[in-house]
């Protein structure tokens, strides 16, 4: 599957809508992925992320050490590799081995992305001073890809203990919103 | 509709899942309304929730004034009083009048709740370090409401410019994810 560079403002409308997404990130030894809901955007261009990554995480050191990482979007067909990903931890397992997910190298992060997903979003770490208090990290966008052959993903949403809200139909109401 | 207490343990389910909502305060003069997507769950209990709110919004001088809201979430058929609370300011109208939502009183804030809305989460600014630089006020819940008729509120999900997607159907997978 062949991925499409994604315009940078157009972003927001790809996690503003709440999907469970899967970060990954690189050590100097592996890469890891982690499930994660608590995000939220903050700015339109450059997309602006915050995330909260509990520092019980794998990922919390790797993302303090090496400060890059990739959101990537998955859809329905996943959903039994996220929750195995929110359900293990990279200290003990190679998530990428053993759940089947394909690395793909990305532009600008050492971070791979995740194959299988419809969308990659390659980040940086631009802010760390929420990080010890409330374990927020604040992103910057970089780069981000998406599968033109995808015309309504359907994204799944976290409601709690493995409970899962699918997109559903999709609405458009005369708008001046962004 | 009679709203039932909800546990703060659960209120985490509620927004995790990305739903828009409707952020109401109250100045000394009047309410306000201010559509929101662009919020985290960072804490399950007690629940903390990071919104970011433009300085340019009639709702950002009011809340750090005042440091109460409630966050009302809206279900489908709101849709169209939902994008004109995004397209209008309560600089200008009165939002409540205009939209005919109901204004409920709140246990412990001042901010009224929207009596139309499924669940109602009352809140405290905890935290302003990120507002100068981010517009990221940081809310503690206080209280919650739920309407216990609903058992599977189609809420409605911000694409961009008034698309939205609305709530599908739900899957459960077993899961030790909190």
């Amino acid at each position: 599957m062949a991925k499409k560079s994604f315009p940078l403002s157009k972003v927001y409308g790809l996690l503003e809508p709440g999907p469970v997404v899967l970060l990954t990130t690189a050590s100097k030894t592996k890469a890891n992925i982690m499930t994660m809901s608590w995000y939220t955007m903050m700015e339109f261009e450059p997309p602006v992320v915050g995330c909260v990554i509990s520092n019980r995480n794998y990922t919390f050191n790797i993302l303090k050490s090496t400060k890059e990482c990739a959101i990537n979007i998955p859809t329905l067909e996943l959903a039994e590799k996220v929750v195995g990903c929110g359900n293990s931890s990279g200290r003990q397992i190679d998530k990428f081995n053993v759940f089947g997910l394909t690395q793909v190298t990305a532009s600008c992060v050492k971070a791979p992305l995740i194959g299988e997903c419809y969308a990659n979003i390659e980040c940086k770490v631009v802010e760390e001073k929420m990080v010890a208090k409330y374990n927020l990290f604040i992103l910057e966008v970089l780069k981000a890809w998406i599968d033109p052959t995808r015309q309504n993903p359907r994204t799944i949403h976290h409601r709690g203990r493995g409970i899962f809200m699918v997109a559903g139909e999709t609405i458009r109401l005369p708008s001046k919103m962004k």
